[in-house]
């Protein structure tokens, strides 16, 4: 054989960590604010919502966590995930660049978020929950929940985000075969749900509004807990295998990345890739860059602000520091339903706000024609949200071919997009909008944002 | 860790031949008839629809054919595929049995049919050939070669089956996304497909009828060749790699299996798992049953007539030998639209006459509900022609613990079933047909065939 596209590691080398960014970040990130007395919240007041070992590595500051023996055995079905050098998509390109990508969507879920729902199933399990309630955008979580929960014996019970249950009607059937209920949200079956009706009947709904009825439903029985798909430490905790692996993987490869690039929602599937470099970068001077793509649509990162504010739309989560739209923002109705979410995670803002890592946002339509080109170069079709990673990847190569130069370019191809099928027709039928906020609609959105802290 | 379900192979264990068991059949198939001379075809027969590397391979009786390196690197983006212990659902079954699954779902195409697609595009673009035609019934085949053609260079025509094509828009838009053109058959593009429509304007079609409308399509311009994605002897010798490897794999679990089950529809996913184990009955004397799966609703292998037939439903193809239900046989329209064919490919079905594999059929419902057990337990959900593989497999252990034993089942768990998801609501919503041929309606089918020979 010529080349070889695919970089594997043996199960021998997966990681049995987690790898937890908060140990070495110069500046710790800001502590949670009750929203009522404006005091950090402690584990107690995180005790109705999420089980115990959960908050635990909530509030770590150990830089590595031990991934238990029970979701090893799970991992190791579809972990170490796949690397692949993108020599056609190079070749189509004719860059003089390399470009890798870290394949998660190769598992039961079609996304990274598998590495974080039998994680989060199995320690809820484990202290006696016999219910969870969650938030879904476009269902890969919702569907990486289901089969997760189904597989300890819990119950789900996922609020799907209005516009993606109406746009990706297969994702909701994947979750009922795995045996979940799935409600699209805003939903009549909750207050939060209720009030969000009474003002817009044909509310598109948002992650936003989905949390708040989730946590609601949650905290209403003590054997029911919540579990959100990104955003929080422990998600991203959870997220880093992919980037520990992707270390490894590279220098399997002989090659270290000038750049590694993530489409970017709450931030899980970005930090999950990143923050393994970032550690090579905190603690031993790498010359990396680490870069988060976002929609022009929803650009907490780029346009958002640094302040306190609710993680979900009724305002039930404590108070969180980070780059935020405004926690009633309501996003374009975009087709990656994952990335429209008003706010970015607390450690991947404090680690934007401190320079370590960049930003940028891209619009929808350049995203799907560079996933169309992806899927007919490099044979996998992406989903919607993993087309901005691409996008990103393709404006990297761009730019070292302008300036004269190659790079080692490496992104994380998050998910196919097998349930999002229909949204490549709308590209093709160029009925896909493209909307970049303007800098009034800005202003009115970060205006709206009534935080007294 | 406790157990690892995962049984894979390294890229340098991957096998580099292709295996041939006509070079070991006790019996060699009878050659294809030309239907005017009833003299056997000769090569040159075949020159205006194939290119000459597949028609040496359909007439070769060497017993190993070296895979090209450019195939083997295709391959290796996705090959060795892995096996899997199905210990979570042997453990719902609670059977003493052994389940092991192959599968070959998690390439680009969500199928076995880009192992044929690769060398076939590959063999096509050496020979000058410029566009292919081809047919598709439920679109795994076509998927596998849209991107296969796109990525030589090749314009392809899939004419999909009309039902299909309205089951199962996603199949088409992926093609498309493939940068294939896509056609619901009968079509009036084709004499063939004129001809059928006349009769009946509603026609769902079938895969004799799109195979007509392509080859029609084909043999009209010189630089345009035909393709065909089951049925014929060179499709299944590139398919033999699934089993290749899986007789490495079981070596490596310290297994060996009583039984290996495939589900049939031309019978190309069931012969590549199966001939490398029948060889090591036929040459080495090991005791194993092979068994293919077949609708009950389209039953060749269990109620059709072994006989000369046309591969097609218009009599274009030569004269085959083969069980059939007649080639004008109109199945069910069941949602593995894949296994929605008259016939037997050629080497299966004498196979089958002496005796050295077997048959069963299955309805329809019966077969999602182990599909949804399976997707409940594995997490993979199934497309619905691999859920015919898995009934049978659940039939074997629930035998096996009737009489006491334990067996060790191997299938092949052909593709997945992310764009038939809506084949599982009807499931849910209890609006599956059921439909068992009647000896009435065989005998009607089987009269219907008017081949002199």
């Amino acid at each position: 054989m010529k080349k070889n596209s695919k970089i594997l590691l043996s199960d021998d080398e997966m990681p049995r960590q987690w790898y937890n960014i908060v140990a070495d970040m110069p500046n710790k990130p800001m502590p949670p604010l009750h929203p009522a007395t404006k005091q950090p919240v402690g584990p107690e007041d995180l005790a109705a919502v999420f089980p115990m070992e959960l908050i635990k590595q909530e509030v770590s500051s150990e830089r590595y966590i031990d991934i238990p023996e029970e979701v090893l055995d799970l991992y190791t079905a579809f972990r170490p995930s796949p690397m692949f050098r993108a020599f056609n998509l190079e070749k189509s390109l004719g860059t003089k660049s390399k470009i890798y990508y870290k394949y998660e969507g190769g598992n039961y879920s079609g996304s990274h978020k598998a590495n974080t729902a039998l994680p989060q199933a199995y320690y809820n399990k484990m202290e006696g929950i016999k219910r969870i309630t969650t938030e879904t955008g476009a269902g890969q979580w919702g569907s990486a929940m289901s089969f997760a929960c189904h597989h300890f014996g819990l119950e789900l019970l996922v609020f799907m985000v209005k516009v993606s249950y109406n746009q990706k009607p297969g994702r909701k059937l994947l979750m009922n075969t795995y045996n979940a209920k799935v409600v699209a949200s805003p939903s009549t079956m909750t207050v939060a749900g209720r009030k969000v009706l009474e003002l817009d009947p044909d509310s598109p709904g948002s992650l936003g509004i989905a949390i708040s009825e989730a946590m609601e439903v949650a905290v209403q029985d003590p054997y029911t807990k919540y579990a959100l798909g990104s955003v929080l430490n422990h998600v991203i905790l959870h997220q880093t295998i992919i980037g520990q692996e992707a270390l490894l993987q590279m220098e399997k490869a002989g090659d270290y990345p000038d750049v590694v690039i993530g489409c970017f929602g709450g931030g899980s599937n970005f930090s999950g890739i990143a923050f393994p470099f970032l550690r090579e970068k905190l603690l031993h001077g790498k010359n990396i860059r680490l870069v988060a793509v976002e929609p022009a649509s929803c650009p907490k990162l780029t346009k958002g602000k640094f302040m306190y504010d609710f993680g979900d739309s009724a305002g039930m989560t404590p108070l969180l520091p980070m780059y935020t739209l405004g926690h009633n923002f309501m996003p374009e109705k975009i087709h990656a339903g994952g990335l429209r979410y008003h706010g970015a995670g607390v450690i991947v803002s404090q680690l934007l706000k401190d320079g370590f890592i960049e930003a940028k946002a891209k619009m929808q339509r350049e995203c799907f024609e560079a996933g169309v080109l992806f899927a007919r170069t490099e044979g996998i079709l992406p989903a919607p949200e993993s087309t901005y990673a691409i996008a990103g990847a393709l404006d990297e190569a761009r730019k070292a071919d302008m300036e004269g130069v190659s790079r080692t370019i490496l992104f994380n191809l998050s998910g196919h997009g097998h349930f999002d099928i229909s949204a490549y027709e709308k590209y093709f039928e160029n009925n896909l909008p493209d909307h970049e906020l303007t800098t009034a609609e800005i202003d009115d959105a970060l205006s709206k944002i009534n935080i007294p802290v």
